[in-house]
């Protein structure tokens, strides 16, 4: 028993890392921030292409682009894998008001979620309810709602020091508000932006009437959550107010898209593959910057910098860059099937989508002791300021790849400032820091590099050995 | 020998923290992020009054807005401590451009340095000798100098994790460059703005002459990133082009102002002093939101959160906002020098002058046993992400207060933005984040709770009982 947990404690020190790993990190550090491209392509994604909504002239642009430059950086392969994407397309700019008395009006801005169905031509004028959230509205009768507009105003929560918990008790009033609303017969909903800031901003995102027969459902929309605090002062004085909102976006037919893939082959174990990405596709209002422009431009940028510095990895490294994040996760779920359909074994795989910023650290999902073995590598990043690494979420394009033995894991960013920009109009370049984008490049290039040195059955074979 | 290991030991256990701290921390965190005043303050500073240069009319009004506010929170007294600061006033806006040729003009965005003297009325043109810093300077002949202006290029390193390193590898360059260049007979000198970015801003900063008499001192500016790389650029393909300048900044006479002072009593060792700050003056392009308005109204919450949050403190508690800090340190230097007059004692002092980005932790220094002591808490502050307690700098103001006993401390927010803004025209409101902003306050006053709680001879005093 001493033997056996000696040897543990040796073959933990032998694979944790050494002082090669110490000079790798450096150099990838450095390569980054005096030598990166992330910077140079997400602007080339944000300011010269723009937003790329699924089955937008724009998202294929991205494709293009994405694919040519990664044959620029000399990959083993680069192809696009085709995927079948919806297309939901805004339409006219919305237009929206409170009219707290007959030709007085008092503007709103307010934006259609993606997904939802237009108004009729002349928009919708209601009454309205406002509600805390879909649970407060299932305790109401079908005749206080029937007719009217509801109103979800449950704020995020500030208290929150990791802001995607905020979003993540928020998001239902969003995600399934009209589903709900349209069971007690509403006219429509309109939701508090999924914003911690007060500000003019309408924010959209997804939405779903889930198996609604199509002739009930309901327009939705996200109003800015300046406008939500207004109108929900104002339904205090007076419940009798009227909100107006006319809106004409539509879903289309599905259209053909793609996911982009490049890969380096594994000089020694070709067969085991280590994935990294984010998603191209983006919501309308702005750029993409953040959301996940940053994520794209990153994980490209992690196969460059291991050649750069040097690296021949001795695994499969990959980088993906799925399509149809936002309104469908086709991408996510294409690229999962056909992995299975070829029986390609995948060990790892990092997203990262959740913005630009300061990278914090790593959320790991997978088998406890391939989480601890990571764990291990933990002060390889200290000097870095990279503290973070916990279990927790990944990201949602790779969670179609979960299976007993794959790690999946999330980059996290600081995540304060996140929804300020999210799914809004001022989710554009200006707001990425060059430096923070670069150091997430190479905080995920550095964990992909450990990965592929090490693999992640180091621990577990060593104890079956001594065994 | 075994029996005073476990002594200390169980010293350490008893002195580390409570389930009660936890709660307290809770509180605290809540507290500022759900009801905090830091924001609120701070856009009185940013927006109503604006930029706080050192015995300008808008540093008055800072210490008169602050010092009512700080009555109103209801602390057990507030003053104004009188302090004579320098006055130097920038005068007209600067004007300057690259000649190639005559009659062949490039514009360049410049700002004197504050302390400079002005160029003659008509301004300066002369060749430019460009130099990577004041150790090549060193190396030359006064032939080569002599009438010209001295161009001092070398960058912000930017493979620097930490941007302060950075700042402190090139600033010298600002502060000594003309004092340097005008032995040599420099006419001028011009100096890359300490910025890591490649933008248009000139960042101003003070500089000093030495003890240079009055009539060699010369003309001493800045220029944005993008200028010296293009001037850099031009002057390897003509080394003989011309810059222009023109400033006519001014040094006045001295003026009187104040240290915003106001602190609570504590209940048991009213005579133990904890002093949190950070300094009301600001430079005079932007606004001074991150530098220093943020550490100001931070330090303020720091006194308003333990209030809000039921804690009497067992300490004297006290919130100093000093004057002058970036021009002279005249305000730290008195607060110093009155606290010693006065046989005060001080065991512990934190300054916020950072900017109001997302706290990472704090850097101390002072005592190995009672940092160690500190070091203990830091598990506390894990849930808010607060991950950095280390040894180092902690901020110019409360650095007078230095002696063998205190622990002198810095937070130490994320700093990857922070010298985009820093002494430049875009260090405004807009650039400070609420939530950031927040939970910097909250983590200030997190800390000073518990050494109000524990104070720092805990450990000592325990060993020493059971020698």
């Amino acid at each position: 028993m001493k033997f056996k947990i000696l040897a543990t404690l040796l073959s933990l020190s032998f694979f944790s890392f050494s002082q090669d790993d110490t000079k790798q990190l450096e150099k990838i550090y450095k390569t980054s921030l005096t030598n990166g491209k992330s910077y140079e392509w997400l602007s080339y994604l944000s300011n010269e292409i723009g937003g790329r909504l699924s089955g937008s002239l724009n998202a294929e642009l991205a494709v293009e682009y994405t694919k040519k430059e990664l044959e620029s950086i000399g990959l083993d392969k680069v192809w696009l894998q085709p995927v079948m994407v919806p297309k939901w397309v805004r339409g006219n700019p919305e237009f929206a008001y409170i009219e707290t008395a007959p030709g007085k009006t008092i503007p709103v801005n307010l934006c259609a979620l993606g997904g939802s169905v237009s108004t009729p031509l002349q928009g919708i004028k209601a009454q309205v309810v406002e509600v805390q959230g879909i649970e407060d509205l299932k305790l109401m009768n079908r005749s206080e709602v029937e007719g009217k507009i509801v109103f979800y105003n449950r704020p995020m929560q500030a208290d929150l020091i990791q802001t995607f918990e905020a979003y993540g008790g928020c998001v239902d009033q969003r995600y399934d508000g009209a589903k709900e609303a349209g069971k007690l017969g509403a006219a429509g909903t309109i939701v508090r932006s999924m914003n911690l800031r007060l500000d003019d901003l309408p924010h959209t995102g997804s939405m779903s009437y889930g198996d609604t027969p199509v002739n009930q459902r309901i327009p939705s929309a996200a109003i800015s959550t300046n406008d939500a605090e207004r109108l929900s002062g104002m339904l205090k004085i007076d419940p009798n107010i009227k909100f107006y909102f006319k809106q004409n976006c539509k879903q289309l037919k599905d259209v053909q898209s793609y996911n982009v893939i490049g890969e380096i082959k594994g000089s020694q174990f070709p067969n085991e593959i280590i994935v990294v990405g984010g998603h191209l596709d983006s919501w309308d209002l702005g750029d993409g910057s953040h959301d996940d422009g940053a994520g794209c431009v990153q994980s490209m940028d992690v196969l460059r910098l291991l050649k750069e510095t040097g690296i021949r990895p001795k695994r499969t490294i990959r980088v993906v860059l799925f399509m149809n994040e936002e309104n469908g996760l086709r991408g996510g779920r294409k690229y999962a099937e056909v992995a299975k359909k070829k029986g390609e074994k995948h060990i790892f795989a990092l997203e990262s989508d959740s913005g630009g910023f300061t990278p914090r650290g790593f959320s790991f999902s997978g088998p406890d002791y391939k989480i601890n073995q990571i764990l291990i590598w933990k002060p390889l990043f200290e000097p870095y300021l990279i503290h973070y690494f916990k279990k927790g979420g990944s990201g949602a394009d790779i969670g179609p790849l979960k299976n007993d033995a794959i790690v999946l894991a999330g980059l996290r960013p600081d995540s304060q400032r996140y929804f300020d920009h999210h799914h809004a109009s001022n989710d554009t370049f200006n707001a990425v820091n060059k430096r923070e984008l670069e150091l997430g490049a190479a905080t995920m290039t550095s964990l992909i590099y450990l990965i592929d040195r090490y693999g992640l059955n180091a621990i577990q074979s060593q104890n079956q050995l001594k065994d």
